[in-house]
């Protein structure tokens, strides 16, 4: 067992022993979701004042407005009534310290690399696996203003997202964990 | 302003009041990460001991190892620093409640009913919108044992991910708080 591992596990027995949540229903007590960045500093159930059984947090690399974060939105709205969406992005994101194109040529040469001195990685050779990252879109952001605004609009947008849901758009600020919400957004999502 | 917006606004308040983290650095400080569900009973920080700066916290609908969530594993791996991934599911699942097939006509007729009595979903009548649903894989769960297994397998046997990083596979007890390991899924994950 690894000391991360042991770590967890510690905190685990330490919540569990004083744990008094076992009646919470399912559904979110408070019908609201927020989507954001899977970025470590960013605490959500702190930051917007969440208990347990109270929203739904969904978060990926960015907080973006990916197909899959869609589908936890719909399901979210659909099968366990939340009401209101939230978008929030956060200043200094690592996802604006690269584009895709970096991405692939970090991971074509790690790849290359690893046929040769078997630094950890697959051992996908020249072959098609050096190229893998190509096929993925990374979602990175140049503006986060801009990024908020458009994953709002995508999310309204979507055939299967009721027309009505409000969805919001926020900013997190890193340096001083306040919310900052971006009005063309929030007005985009009415 | 609704009322879920003004609660969360004033609890941000509160917390960036006290907020004494404005110097932490974007890698997570432990160097790993969780991907869990979306759901309102977890609070990742508290059931795995997490603070600000610590590690990712991956979420989407049942926790699952969707392309997007390996999108993100992959980021938060190769820019990042995390050598430690935790692969986290839950008992009492909403994944567990329904199908793709339910799913698939529960939309479809919504969607349907909303070309007639515009209960709030786009107007996509008996077109195309209709059986949009049919084009996602909503990843819904049978089993959580299993389901942890097949997601801490897919993870690993994704060309873009390291061969030796390892991937542990744990369900989250909503009733008890308790992580318990899935062996067969930790030992897939080596």
């Amino acid at each position: 067992m690894t000391n991360i591992v042991n770590e967890v596990l510690t905190a685990n027995s330490a919540y569990a022993e004083g744990f008094d949540k076992a009646d919470l229903p399912m559904p979110p007590g408070r019908h609201f979701a927020i989507l954001t960045c899977m970025d470590a500093r960013l605490d959500p159930a702190k930051y917007a004042g969440l208990s347990e059984g109270d929203a739904h947090v969904i978060r990926n690399a960015g907080g973006r407005a990916s197909d899959d974060a869609i589908r936890s939105l719909v399901i979210s709205y659909k099968l366990l009534g939340t009401r209101e969406w939230f978008v929030i992005h956060h200043s200094d994101c690592g996802m604006e310290t690269f584009t895709d194109d970096i991405m692939r040529d970090l991971l074509a040469s790690s790849l290359k690399a690893a046929s040769i001195d078997a630094d950890g990685w697959h051992d996908c050779g020249q072959g098609p696996g050096s190229t893998e990252g190509s096929y993925i879109e990374w979602l990175t952001i140049k503006d986060q203003a801009q990024s908020v605004l458009e994953d709002v609009r995508r999310i309204k947008a979507h055939p299967l997202v009721p027309a009505d849901i409000p969805v919001y758009g926020y900013i997190y600020d890193v340096k001083s964990g306040r919310l900052m919400e971006v009005p063309e957004a929030t007005a985009a999502g009415k």
